[in-house]
């Protein structure tokens, strides 16, 4: 099977999503086509059947796929049938609101732990998840089993957070701070880039202005 | 010229970074061929000749492009050489990082007022900018010239606070609430979904395990 773009990947998650709220408004044995996954989601619909190509063959023609069908197949695959363990680099504002965001759980997706260098922060319990010290990371990360992490540390204190995560062997990091790290091969690191967003509004209304 | 879509956007921003870097190490005087960029940002180098190919004609076979005429067309082009006046819609942990994201001054995204319902918030003012009540939310707007808004109010409040946006006549708004949000045409939207951008982690460690 061919390795899925990043993008598709992305878009399949946004599937996903439409799928669990299509479930619940047209009940369990609801069917939907590409075309109507197209208007609901606003995406062409040769973009959906390629999308949907890389993860195997799907729905029958002219009938379309029958949702929780797909919804469950695509969950397989993105792996979001297991439970992630993560842990959070940074509890500032960025990384409290992280920690607070629900879209997470839905997911299988639990931060388990917390690192932060502020000493006030550290041994601090917070929705019965711990704040570690950093130095102690590999410990931490070997006895909660964490998998992923994610990078909402100052600017400065990013690539030293990286190093530490990769020798602490977690291999799939999301990074917020606005820096290009070096991983080492096999590493998966995607970086999250909020100025980037706004420049597809900046283009739209320089655009059409 | 055909409309890019919104990924070739995204990179093409992606672009502009690293010409600002590049620029800096090796010089005004400093060419790059798109090769070159392909490697330094792990992209096929026809996806990058494609994506600049939305905006015009750049440089000259053999030679590449003067680094320097690259940065400044993409960042005219992207309408980064104006001053965009933003509002930032709810001041929890999630507006209070993105207020503090320094990424967003150095593209000419100033955040100039800020909206939030909290009786102990309206009327304070951080680094010189006022938090307002959304109740007064037009009025607002038009005084300061806002052309763009950040969403990064709780889920339930979200579609109540785009109506207003959208009311006060922002046509280009951010949204970090893990909600579909219904705009009328015209208006251009951009979701950030958090959670999607885990995703892409968890399939990267189910499918390489």
């Amino acid at each position: 099977m061919k390795q899925p773009p990043e993008i598709s990947i992305s878009r399949v998650a946004v599937y996903l999503r439409f799928l669990e709220d299509y479930l619940k408004e047209n009940g369990p044995q609801s069917t939907i086509n590409s075309s109507q996954l197209a208007k609901f989601l606003n995406i062409n619909h040769h973009q959906i059947r390629k999308d949907l190509s890389y993860f195997g063959k799907f729905g029958e023609p002219g009938v379309g796929y029958r949702a929780d069908e797909l919804k469950e197949r695509i969950s397989k695959i993105l792996g979001l049938r297991k439970k992630w363990n993560l842990c959070l680099c940074g509890l500032g504002n960025l990384g409290s609101a992280l920690f607070a965001y629900k879209g997470f759980k839905v997911m299988n997706l639990n931060i388990v732990a917390i690192f932060d260098s502020n000493p006030r922060k550290i041994g601090r319990t917070i929705n019965q998840v711990k704040v570690y010290d950093p130095a102690n990371m590999q410990g931490v990360i070997d006895k909660m089993g964490v998998n992923m992490a994610i990078i909402a540390v100052p600017t400065e204190a990013a690539q030293d957070t990286v190093d530490k995560l990769v020798r602490s062997d977690v291999r799939a990091i999301l990074n917020f701070a606005p820096i290009k790290l070096s991983i080492p091969a096999g590493v998966k690191l995607r970086n999250v880039d909020l100025a980037t967003e706004l420049i597809n509004l900046t283009y739209f209304l320089s655009s059409s202005a």
